[in-house]
């Protein structure tokens, strides 16, 4: 792979957007990120988006958002992965770029998702998982996540309030963050009291679904002059059977494990360089199986690393430092391309109360369904 | 872009495959390209898919038949263009092994449609359009290309018959195709006499849904010895407003155009250089637009190729040799990989009574909505 900087990012505040339309709030990234990276044009445009077809009518994201952002002739096209979208479609785009085909690149990553009712999205949500073998048996996406957190808690001997530090870290590092969902500090009674959803996940084990945008501008990075810049050292997808059942072991992410495993190969690190780790905490659980499959801890040991106080911005591995999915909000498609944004903000030294000192390696993890289709980037900031 | 040459392909009749499962359809495709390619593993797998979310609840369709096809850990995602993801499914693979990442990929185009009512299945059709603009207003997709043919037919003087040697060449190549959903000669008298679907478009200047999947395996040229070899000459992408309102000229299909101009650059060739054509006749008022916007005919002068006996298989330009969307049948996101799939048969030399003789130089062009999304790929036989 050629190596491609990163000129430009945007985002939105994840919320609910009653007020914008689908190409309003895509177009509203693509637009800061364009500023940030003082371009008007760009080749080509790759949108990362999950729901749209079922919730706004809408298929084609590429070439629509390419006519709203004023790339009229420009090639654009959209691709999905569940909730894996957004480094799914970054992803396309660094192939793009390497390839030499196209020069620079806008990748979009937009979900909107509350102009439905919640039974609607949970439906279309649903989709992520095994229409004929998970969902016509009835189980929701967040009852798939459940089954596995109940017999990671059985097998492991962890109690539900052990998973807390995950949620009370997105949530505290999250007040430090204008573009996330929820700014609001929470504590072990809380997270402890909070209503079910399926059992033994309750609210505040699950990400909040919302609408949102984030968007980079990439180009090859020898083209970037300026110091530091921040480039893309590794770029790795891998996958694993789209039902939860079909693995041999349901709680190990081994498309976390080759992807991440690859992504250190390429950039010739190992886990204990990363600075800062975006990981997707789309469910507690998730958070402890991402830090496990990623050479952070021991099988079924996830969770230690929360309760030691080592996820923290000083700790051994800073998680979700700007609110990750729990609390800056998950809006499936844009997930992974908040992500990216980022980690560009730490790498670029612009998350104030949350900023990791020194952080110079970030990481950028994005899951597709139960651990189905998984992503890992490294990013890094080179003086 | 990197040299990169088709190992195999396969491909399912379109019919309406109530006995088959979405990942049924799909895997039939996969399975026999690999065997027609000699592979059992690929590095990765790309989707081309439109409707999959809405007519079978399932998203994430790129792991959903890696897991199935037996490619459990590899890199697998869906590309989603409307009607060209097909088309733009090959494009991301070329993408990705031309800039090394991967040596080898499989391309699966699937669509299954006929497993919903025909009013669910034209309003998921209606995503491909504008949802704001022109879905709002009541318009359907057939409903869009009726206005253009409208406008067509009054501004150039052609009366609805003018467009029957379309339909009637596609008609007569799908009687050689087993893989063709219609094998029925018609005739003028038949065309003209049609049921009308929204005027001047009758049900024989439209083409028919249906469920079907082909799929095709790549790998960087260089790793192909054995002659003949059928290679990518170029690849292209170009977008236009998603409205058709919204162009300047909409009896223009300007992205039609730019793709084909860069691919012609890109290959080195020539319009008259093309042996055949694989183009979109999803309505035969596209059929005209496109061999206008290629180079083959004067602006309003499209439709003069079909009555001067140009377009057959002997004709200055063959077009839709195998049945074209027409007869073959409209899989929306398979089509693409149908004609990438189609002009390979050709250049191989394995089309029987629809062979063009000594083909060597095939184009596939394989368009999003009505001329939104429009790719244009050129393929030539290596001796």
């Amino acid at each position: 792979m050629k190596k491609v900087a990163i000129l430009g990012i945007g985002q939105t505040k994840v919320d609910e957007h009653w007020d914008k339309s689908l190409r309003e709030l895509g177009g509203e990234a693509a637009f800061l990120a364009m500023q940030d990276a003082g371009v008007e044009k760009v080749d080509a445009l790759y949108v990362g988006n999950m729901l749209s077809p079922m919730v706004s009518g809408q298929n084609q994201l590429g070439t629509f958002f390419g006519d709203w952002v004023g790339l009229w002739k420009q090639e654009a096209v959209k691709i999905e992965a569940a909730c894996g979208s957004g480094a799914a479609a970054f992803r396309s785009a660094l192939m793009a770029v390497s390839a030499g085909d196209v020069e620079s690149a806008l990748v979009v990553g937009v979900e909107k998702m509350t102009d439905k009712a919640g039974k609607d999205v949970t439906a279309a949500l649903a989709t992520a998982a095994d229409s004929d073998y998970e969902v016509e048996q009835g189980v929701s996406f967040v009852g798939i996540n459940a089954l596995v957190m109940r017999r990671y808690m059985h097998e492991f001997g962890w109690k539900h309030e052990d998973f807390a530090p995950f949620s009370i870290n997105s949530h505290a590092n999250a007040m430090h963050n204008p573009y996330a969902r929820l700014h609001e500090k929470i504590t072990v009674e809380k997270f402890e009291r909070s209503s079910m959803v399926a059992t033994p996940i309750n609210l505040l084990d699950a990400s909040p679904v919302g609408d949102g945008a984030a968007a980079v501008i990439i180009v090859p990075a020898e083209k970037v002059m300026r110091r530091p810049r921040v480039v893309v050292s590794a770029s790795a997808a891998a996958t694993d059977s789209i039902a939860v059942h079909s693995r041999k072991d349901p709680m190990f992410l081994n498309a976390a494990y080759l992807s991440s495993k690859q992504a250190y190969e390429m950039a010739g690190v190992k886990p204990e360089d990363i600075d800062v780790f975006e990981l997707h905490d789309a469910f507690s659980i998730m958070a402890a199986l991402s830090l496990e499959a990623t050479g952070f801890a021991e099988r079924g040991q996830g969770v230690r690393l929360g309760l030691e106080n080592q996820i923290g911005v000083s700790g051994k591995i800073p998680v979700c430092t700007r609110g990750g999915l729990k609390a800056r909000g998950h809006p499936v498609g844009a997930t992974g391309m908040y992500q990216i944004v980022e980690v560009v903000q730490q790498l670029r030294g612009e998350c104030d109360a949350t900023q990791v000192d020194g952080a110079s390696i970030g990481m950028a993890q994005n899951i597709g369904g139960s651990g189905a289709t998984i992503l890992t980037h490294i990013l890094s900031k080179e003086n």
